[in-house]
């Protein structure tokens, strides 16, 4: 029989992580860690995981999708994330798990990713969104920022909404959904692609607050794009209240 | 200039707090002394606050309700949570405060409460969710909590529905609304008496569980509020399900 190749939807609180995947070796706990960790434990063997979105400290998760390859998993695919969840600390959480073929792979197989970024629009913070939205005490104006957002729609070269000094070549992505979406005080920009810069959707987020501060006007974001340069577009905000809400593959 | 007597709106997230005011003398912190000591920093001098609701550890509040009484308080009133926000941990925010007749007495003023528990439902709990919703993974009968809760409504005794030991005399209590309202996988049941036993709110929610589970038929509530035994009602549900909302005065 061959190695089994599992995919599993994860999601997390990531407040308590260094992220994803650690970036640069502090030492602190990734959720990919505590995730190999929980799998390795059962299949007593060193297993390891591939993770479609590396999420940064603080990043959460409700459809992050990972991938590990394991001879023998001995536990039913469908009842994998049973035998996780009592074993996995209570912020991460493994919601469902699929057997894909061998050659699938979280990462380089996905052909789109969801990210929600969640504002609290409030002159005053509530305690209980604290950890999963920015606080924006300032008056916004949304229905600029939904205008915003429309530029950001289609293929572009996104390399102003890159953070500085990242060592990536191609930086054209296409977004297929740019959305503001209010819900009493919370404000969430919803942004599917087909891949994202590193901070591209917090740097997004800070644009489309600049539109809704009245910094720019929302037809300014075709220059920002156009001009390729980082220092027209917006702030990297915060990482709570970013969310990796959905990732998508091929049938 | 007489003694000013100022009520504050107060949000906090309830999860490392022992609750509102310290109940067994076990030294951890309370929401009150978070309080206290930041109205003392600003008043220079000792400051003491009446709280609505003793709620437990654990417990989380949008809408508590307290005042103080200070002489002199030198900061204009309605800018008193902008003083304050930034001096307080950031579990706790002072959503508004307003000047108060001096007989105002947070507690016993107040003519109504209105609480709510809240219940993820699903087989998987979201790591989002954890701190502010209990889980319930099993199949649950959301009429039959709907049909149940409306034997809540009204003046009863409510003896069954009291932590046992509790040295309360008049049991009875008024009831205005037990509504059980469902947003996606939550469940929200919202209860607004004229006053609540200890831990009332979360023995109704384990008692409308009860029948949403089918343990117990909607219309057994009326025999369970009768019997006044607090055995026939259902478990204490945990507390970072409950939330009190609002707390109400006369004009």
């Amino acid at each position: 029989m061959s190695t089994r190749n599992i995919k599993l939807t994860v999601a997390y609180d990531g407040t308590h992580y260094h992220g994803f995947q650690e970036q640069r070796g502090t030492g602190l706990p990734t959720v990919q860690e505590a995730l190999e960790a929980v799998l390795s434990q059962l299949a007593q063997k060193p297993v390891q995981v591939i993770g479609a979105g590396r999420t940064d400290a603080g990043v959460h998760a409700l459809g992050q999708v990972v991938n590990f390859r394991c001879d023998p998993w001995r536990i039913p695919v469908e009842r994998t994330p049973l035998a996780m969840n009592p074993l996995l600390p209570a912020d991460i959480s493994v919601l469902k798990a699929e057997p894909v073929p061998q050659d699938f792979h979280a990462r380089f197989s996905a052909i789109a990713k969801t990210y929600r970024y969640s504002i609290y629009h409030h002159r005053i913070m509530s305690p209980l969104q604290r950890l999963y939205c920015h606080h924006e005490p300032r008056r916004l104006d949304t229905g600029a920022m939904k205008q915003a957002a429309q530029y950001l729609l289609g293929t572009h070269d996104f390399k102003s909404f890159q953070a500085q000094g990242t060592p990536v070549r191609d930086t054209v992505r296409t977004i297929y959904r740019a959305e503001v979406v209010e819900e009493g005080p919370l404000i969430h920009i919803y942004v599917r692609g087909n891949g994202f810069l590193y901070n591209m959707v917090r740097i997004i987020a800070g644009t489309l607050l600049k539109a809704g501060l009245g910094k720019i006007k929302p037809e300014e974001m075709e220059h920002i794009i156009a001009s390729k340069n980082r220092v027209l577009a917006g702030v990297t905000v915060p990482p709570r209240g970013l969310c990796l809400m959905e990732v998508e593959y091929s049938k």
